[in-house]
Formats: structure tokens, sequence, C-alpha cells
């Protein structure tokens, strides 16, 4: 067992009228060509569902072959997957970071080790122990925001270790910089998810790069049929130039409704660890548990960070939302921090 | 590696243009109130899945407690986590049957013993092996359509011992008989699938009824947000009372379409095993390989039997299917029959 509740997600901080910064999802729901093409596939349920087009369509989008490609029913299979198939290795977990790769990791029977990293969070290759065969970091990293170099990450393959980036929130940074996705580097593979940018986290869809070997364990150890039909059809909808170009334009917004958020915590004294480089941001208040309770009261729903190892009752993580919902929370923050 | 294609199954038979009589799915697509229902979930994919209120939907549905609930992402999935939850446990899996189970803990490094009922496929309790600790069995089987007696399941049943017990069929028999999705024994764990009945094996939309025991150790084991938000939906929309009294009418008559297909097979000379109970039907044909590519070649896609362990070349599995297309099938058959 851990000594964190490793499985505590933003969702569980939700509430009826409460407004959602816990939750690390841009969209209400998903778009409406998005949701046409969903409603369409809804004819085709009868059927096994088929990965196949989807593989090809993820392949093209990252310049790899479709043998370098593993669409999954979201992120958190991948990890149970990678948890399964690499069951007897050293496993090594860059934190802070999102939770599920350690539970999904303890699940399997590993007893990973932790490296933790100190505020301001940048990645040093020479913290990973260099027995570790099966290292676990995010890129950019849930909670901390932060973006790691991809030559940082490049620095910790080696021969014999499975080095997993979890990219799950790359296609919400401008341009997807330091992204290792198209690269095929032995004991790399790269974790990509649908579900923050196009709203789909109800449906599961996310898909993994790799090397063809490392691609055969996991579909191995992979239940037969495990991408449902509407996800499969997200997947390909989701690699059209179309949805990349309107994906980078949600970017580019997010970024700027990220500074003015971190703009306006930092004007009222609070620390923001780190460069924030994510549609989201961790702080860090004395007392901040106290503090979230009291955001609820007000209407507001944030993510706590005690949950995430390396950090304590106070740090929280603030999903970046539009401007208005971010004046509003501003304003209601100031009114609730000790004068 | 197993000496069968344990991956093998009837959706990588049909193709364009065939006539269907390969894959046990009976709806060529949902019915429209189960299509209305999954096409409002749409809009709410934003948020990530709940299977609280699914959980709580079969649970009514079987007269059991909600936390002996487990719903699943199909019925594959749940083969998955019983063969992970249950690593080191010596297995024992009666044959013929669907091949999933076997090949699940095969995945996941069991080395499960067979036991190989011969026709008419009825089951003995004595020939499973006492130390056997995780035993799967179908009902009705997949693919001799067999319906073994409860009673006989239950003899099965023995302290220490997981029974697992695949229903996947069995709202496809008029009343349910034999059930044991109802009953609380320990060790007992019911599988039950949706896909066939309602026309959705796209979805992956299953559960398991078990001791909550059982059920946790399995819930530890699965990817958190397993069960998509349209699966979870359709969970819901398929346990409603008359969505059981259609499955029911639909139950009785594929019974009558079945009789219809066995009566036909009979009359061209050719051996029906046992006493079909499900809609489908295994048939034992000198020859079945050749006859099904030529088959093919008139039209008609039918499920190859040399895959099931226990069965060999002579062996076909058959659809049931409506009074039209059996009467067509059983036409083009006797023209490809030796005189």
């Amino acid at each position: 067992m851990s000594d964190y509740d490793l499985h505590h997600h933003g969702d569980r901080e939700v509430g009826a009228g409460l407004i959602d910064l816990a939750v690390n999802v841009r969209l209400p729901e998903p778009p409406e060509w998005l949701r046409r093409e969903l409603a369409e596939s809804l004819a085709e349920l009868a059927a096994y569902p088929d990965a196949t087009e989807a593989t090809e369509a993820v392949a093209a989008r990252h310049g790899r072959q479709p043998g370098e490609v593993l669409v999954t029913a979201g992120a958190a299979e991948a990890f149970t997957l990678l948890a399964t198939a690499f069951r007897g290795r050293d496993a090594v977990v860059v934190h802070p970071q999102f939770t599920e790769p350690e539970a999904a990791l303890r699940a399997a029977g590993h007893e990973p080790r932790r490296v933790v990293l100190q505020p301001d969070y940048v990645l040093d290759p020479s913290l990973v122990p260099d027995d570790a065969d099966l290292v676990f970091v995010g890129n950019p990293t849930n909670p901390t925001s932060v973006l790691h170099p991809a030559a940082t990450l490049e620095a910790l393959l080696r021969p014999g270790r499975v080095l997993v980036v979890d990219e799950a929130f790359l296609d919400a940074v401008p341009g997807e910089p330091e992204s290792l996705a198209g690269k095929a580097l032995p004991g790399l593979v790269v974790i990509r998810s649908l579900t923050k940018t196009w709203g789909i986290a109800g449906l599961r869809a996310g898909y993994l790069l790799a090397e063809p070997g490392i691609v055969r364990r996991l579909q191995a150890v992979q239940p037969p049929w495990s991408v449902s039909t509407p996800a499969a059809r997200a997947v390909v909808a989701c690699c059209r130039p179309a949805a990349l170009d309107e994906a980078d334009k949600l970017a580019v917004l997010a970024e700027r409704d990220r500074e003015r958020l971190v703009a306006g915590l930092r004007e009222l004294g609070v620390a923001v660890p780190g460069t924030p480089r994510a549609p989201f941001v961790l702080v860090k208040i004395p007392g901040a548990q106290r503090l979230r309770l009291r955001l609820r009261e007000a209407g507001y729903a944030v993510r706590r960070g005690d949950t995430f190892p390396g950090l304590d009752g106070d740090h929280l993580r603030l999903a970046v939302r539009d401007e208005a919902t971010t004046t509003g929370f501003l304003r209601t923050l100031a009114s609730l921090l000790p004068g």
C-alpha cells in the first residue's frame, strides 16, 4: 500500500453548483464535429471494435509506423499494460506527477522507488538510479506544470531500460515543444491522451508510441477489443489536420489564460513554483487545505495537492479556465487569503 | 503459447457482401431507445466516467448488493481482471468453450489445465481436479450451445475455489433458466455481457457478480475509469424492466429460429451434437474446413470450429438468424453437401 491516496483525482472534488477548477479537462463537452462523428459511430456498434484505422491515423500524425502504435482505452489502460507487461522490472517513478502510473505499478505487484524532484521541479537525470529499468516521467508534468527539455528526457534512455514519458497534456502546449512522440528511440514509450483537449474523458481514448517489440509485448496483455468503436473513431477524428490546428489554437488561448491566472496569483502574493507550461498551475499556500474548503463554500472546486507524493497540504492544483472564470476566482481567492 | 489460435473470433470471418452467421451478435444495430440514450450520453463525455449508477442498476436487476457487482469494459476485461487478481492459482478451463478466458489466463502467466468435455458436452463435475482453485465454465457454453444445470455448476463450488461461470449468452435463453447470477455463493463469479442481445459489441459493456471480497480484489487491478460513460449508460438502460422484457421476447424468437435451423440441419443429415439452447449451433460435418470456404464463396460467413480446444476441422459454429436467412443458408448448404 502507498502512503498517499494515489487514486484520488480531481473528478472527486467537483460537485453540483461548483465552478470546476479541479479537473484538467478544458471543454465542457466535445466539439460539434466530434459529437457528430461519435453519434454516427453509434450505428456501427453491433460489430466488434477494430482499432486498425485509428492505429494508422496515429502513426501518420506522428510520422511513425503502425507497428509502433498501440491505441488504448485512455492513458490509464496504458499504465496498466506497462505495469503488467514489465512485471519484475525495477521501476522508478519521478514525482510529483500523476499518481496513476505508481498506482498501476503497485496493483501489478511492483514496489516502485520514488525520485522526488524539489521546487522548481526541474528534472536532473542523475537522480534516477542507474539500475532502474522501468522509469516513468510526465511531460509536461501533472501537477507541477513543468515542461522538461527533450534532451533531458533522452539522457534517461539507456540499453535495457524502458522510459515512459507521459505526454497526456503536451497537445495543450502550443507547437508541442519537447515532444518525443515522433522519435523512434529504443526503449522509449510515449503516452498520449485525447481526453483533456477534446472533452472526452468519459470515452476512454488514448494511445502510446514505442518500438514494435514493446508494442507487441503490451498488445499481448491488452484485453481484446479494449478500445471501443466510438473511442477508435475519436482517435481518427482527432488526428486529422483540422483537429490538430484547432488543438493548437486552443493551446494558444490556454497559454494566455494561464499567464493571466499566474500573474493574478503572484499579485496576490501566492507562490507559483517552477515555470508552468501546461493548462494547470501548482500553487503553494500555507494552510491550503483549509483554504480549499473555504473556496468550496464560496463555490469553487480546486484540486488538493497532498495526495501527490512530494507535495503536502500547502499545495493546490488549479485548472486554467477562461478570463471571466479566472477573474471571479481570483477575486474570491483574494477575499479568503489572510490580509 | 497455446496449440490453438485462442484469439481467433467470429469477427475475423465476416467480410463485405457476406451474410454473417459467424458473429454471435443478434441485432444489426442497437435498438432505437438505446441509441437515443447513447446519443444523449455524448453531451456528458467531458466528465470522467462514473459506474456508480450502473453498479446499482445491475444489483437491483439481479437482487444483489452493489458491493457484489463490478461493471467491466465487456466480459473480455472481466477475464483479464480475474486472471490478474488470481495469479498463482491453479486454473482449469472447461472446454470446448469461449477461448478468451484461457487466453487471458495465459497472458497473465498462468498455465491452465484443460478439462475437455466429449459430445454431448454434458458437464461432469468429477472431471474437474479437486486441487483446481480457479475454474472457468460457460453457461450456456459457446460454441457447444449446451446449458448446464445450475445444480451441476454448484457442485463445482468448494472452499478456497473461485468458480467463474460465463453467462454471456444466458439472457438469450428465455426465462434465463439455470442462471446463478442471483445467488450469493462463496467463491462464485458470474460474468454477464450486454453485447450479444443489444447489438453493442463495439461499446464494451458487461459486468460480473461475486462476493464483495472478490469484487474488491478485481477492482484493485481494474484500470480507473475503465467503463466509458456510454457503456455505463447502456448498462443502466439494459437493466430496466422494459429492456428485460424485450430481451426475453427476443430470446423466445431466437429459440424458434434455432429450432428451425436445427431441424433443417438434421434433415440434411448434419450432426448437431448435444442439446443446443443458445442462439448459435455447433455442427459436425466431415470436411467442414473445405465446406466453410465453399460457403464463403457462396456468400455465407460461418465460424470455424478448429480454434476451440476439444474441437477440430470437422466443426463449424452457426449463429441463429431469422427465418429468411436460415432458409437461404440451408438451401445453399444443401447444394454444397455431398449428395
